[in-house]
This record gives C-alpha cells, sequence and structure tokens, in this order.
C-alpha cells in the first residue's frame, strides 16, 4: 500500500498529452486547469456531504462512502500537481516536515511542560 | 516517505479527546465535524486559487504554495477521517483498488484494440 | 429589476414536481438536495476561478463572466431555499435586518466618534 | 425590501479604501480579493452544512440558519463584485436576461406542444 499514492501518479502522468476520447484524466489535461479546479471544488463538496450523511445514518456503507469521496477529491488533487509536473510526493514531504517540526515542539515542550501540542 | 500518511495520522488520533487549548487538532475534534468540514471547504477553494496564481504568475515559490495548501487539504481531510475512526489506508486501499481495475480495463483493451484508458 | 428575484423563484417553484425529462431545475428537484449542494459547490468554485481570471486578464468580458457565475450561484442557491419551501424574500429580509443594525451601529458612533462601521 | 441589494451594496462600496481596523468589509478589500474568495468558498460551504442540517433535523431554527448562511454567501459575492466595480444588479439583469428567455423558449414550445421547459 505503500507505493500506491506513486503508482497512482504515474498512471496520471502516463495521460497527459493522451487521448482526450480514450481517457477520463487526458480528457481533464486537454480541458486544463480550470476544468481540474472545478472538480475539486465539486469533490470537495461531496466530501462534505458525505459526512454530514454519516451523522443521518440509515445505511451501512456511509462511511466507506466518505472513503471513496476522499479517495475522489485527493485523485484530481494528484491531477492538478501533475498539471504543474509536481508529485503527491513533495506533498507528503510537507507533511514530514510538518510532523517533524511537531514532534520537535512535542519533544521540547514534554522537556519542560509534559505537554502535547502540534 | 511511505510511511508520512500513516505517522500523520497517527498524530492526529493522539489529539482525540486532548486539551483544546494546547493542540489545533484537538480543538478541531472538540468543535465538531462541522467545524472539520468548513475548513475542507475552505482548504479546497485555497487550492484552487494557489493553482490559478501559477498562472498569473510573478512568484519563484507559487508551485510550492500549491504544494503546501494540498498538504492542508490532505491534512485536513485526514482529521475528518479520524472523527469517523477511519485512516488514510483505506482511501489508499480505494486508489489502488481502482488502479488495479485500471490496470485490468487496460490490459484488456490492449488485448483486444491496443488501446489505453483510466 | 427590482422583481427579478421574486419571478426567478417563481419559476423555480412552479418546476416542483415537474418532469425531469421537460426542466433542468425539475431534474435538480428530483435529484434532491445533495444534487443541489453539488451545484453550489461547483458554482462557487466557478465564481472564484472567474474572479481570479481578472486579475489574469487578456480578454475583454472577463468581468461579465464573473456576473455570470454569480448569477448562477444565486440561482442554484435559490433552487436550493425552494427545495426547503424558502424564498429569496427571506434572504433580502436579513440583509435587511443586518444593514438596518448596521445603519443603527454607524448613527450610534457618528454621534459618538464621527466614525463609520459595519 | 425590493431595494435591499442596492442599499446592501451601497454600504459596501463605501467601504472600499475604508479604515480596516473599524470596518470588517473594509479589512476584506484591504487583505484582497484572495481573501474575499476564500470566504465564498468557506460560506458554501455553510450553506451545504445547513442545507444537510435540515435533513438532519433537531432544532426550531434550522431553516433560519440556512437563510443566514444564504445572506451570508450573497454578502459575500456582493463584496468580491465590489471589488471589481460591479454591483448586483448587473447580477440580476443576468437573471431577468436568463428568466426571459425562459419565458420566450416556453411560450414557443406552450405553442407546440403545450410544454413548460426552463
Amino acid at each position: 500500500m505503500n507505493d500506491t499514492l506513486e503508482r497512482v501518479a504515474e498512471v496520471i502522468a502516463s495521460r497527459k498529452g493522451g487521448d482526450p476520447d480514450k481517457s477520463y484524466v487526458a480528457r481533464l489535461f486537454h480541458k486544463g486547469d480550470d476544468a481540474i479546479c472545478k472538480k475539486i471544488g465539486e469533490e470537495a463538496t461531496e466530501v462534505v456531504l458525505a459526512a454530514k450523511d454519516i451523522r443521518i445514518g440509515g445505511a451501512d456503507d456511509l462511511r466507506q462512502k466518505l472513503v471513496n469521496e476522499t479517495a475522489d477529491l485527493w485523485f484530481h488533487c494528484m491531477v492538478l500537481l501533475a498539471h504543474h509536473d509536481l508529485s503527491p510526493n513533495e506533498v507528503l514531504a510537507e507533511l514530514a516536515r510538518r510532523e517533524g517540526l511537531s514532534g520537535l515542539v512535542e519533544k521540547a515542550q514534554r522537556g519542560t511542560r509534559g505537554e502535547h501540542a502540534d
């Protein structure tokens, strides 16, 4: 599972310049970054709707729906990154950098007042 | 880098029930899922703004800004997942499942008409 | 122009329970509030994209595009309101209430220190 | 109520160049269009959350909350319009134009097959 983002990013990148009639991602690249951005706005809204649906309840697979919508959102973020020749690895590096800083902050705070932070 | 999401998810999960005055994430959990959802809508908009800024151009670090905003968005998605006892691994599993399906579709199509799809 | 919102709201309300195959709005009502909410997330993103495009510049009608996207967003807000048997008049009443309060605040401030606020 | 949007737009326009410390709207103008766009993404999400809350139910004033959030969204749209020297009247003109077209389409259809459209 560890290299999933990387493999998905490779598939996405391989669609750049591809035939818009044969691939959804090639079609998005062809339409340009506004089309990709619209999808991000749309998918973010779907994540929010899925989260609220869990609170409403009533169906078994509502948590899986939140997972699926989050996958949709991240997927389209990766398309946007690829459009700008960026990869999810750079997002992970940024998250790691912050988590490292958070770790340092935590350690420093544990030393002085035994507290956690982020 | 491979386990970054997992480590970040662990830090996030460890904040559940934490002191809202000491941790931003504990504060989000404390406020509830509407507050988390609002952040997702906000961060998605910031991703879109950052993407458009690259087109406008004029500064060196605009691509890094897109990376940072995407990291913000994914981070808050992980907070929402954690709120529902879900982890990014489930999102990766869903992405892998689709990529696998895509691979199967591709293979089938290569066999019959030498074309790629996703 | 003064009664435009009211007339548009009447057209929208008249589509409730209409044939989804013959009217876009009837189709939205038929699909339900999630479909309407998705459109609001999508149209809000388009407003943001149109606003950034004005900054990028290069075409004559970019300001009109912002007007059009805002019209789209408000239109779908009115569909959502109608879904809950609400009308734009109630939104206007709320805006008037705030503007009235703002007027009172202004007057009070003008009296004491000659300043404006909102 | 008919001229509410106009009056609110006047108040908003009067804040351009105003003291950011004394007025929320002057502060938004001062921060620039990205700050205004972020608010639109945020308020659109709040409209969506309020709509879902009505479905969840349980409180008396949930429909009023949807009205309030829609007022917030429209208000910030008017700030964005004012930033680009546009007014809500232009949005109303666009809505009227479409409604007029819709009326024409309807009439034409009534003539030929007695059906309504929009």
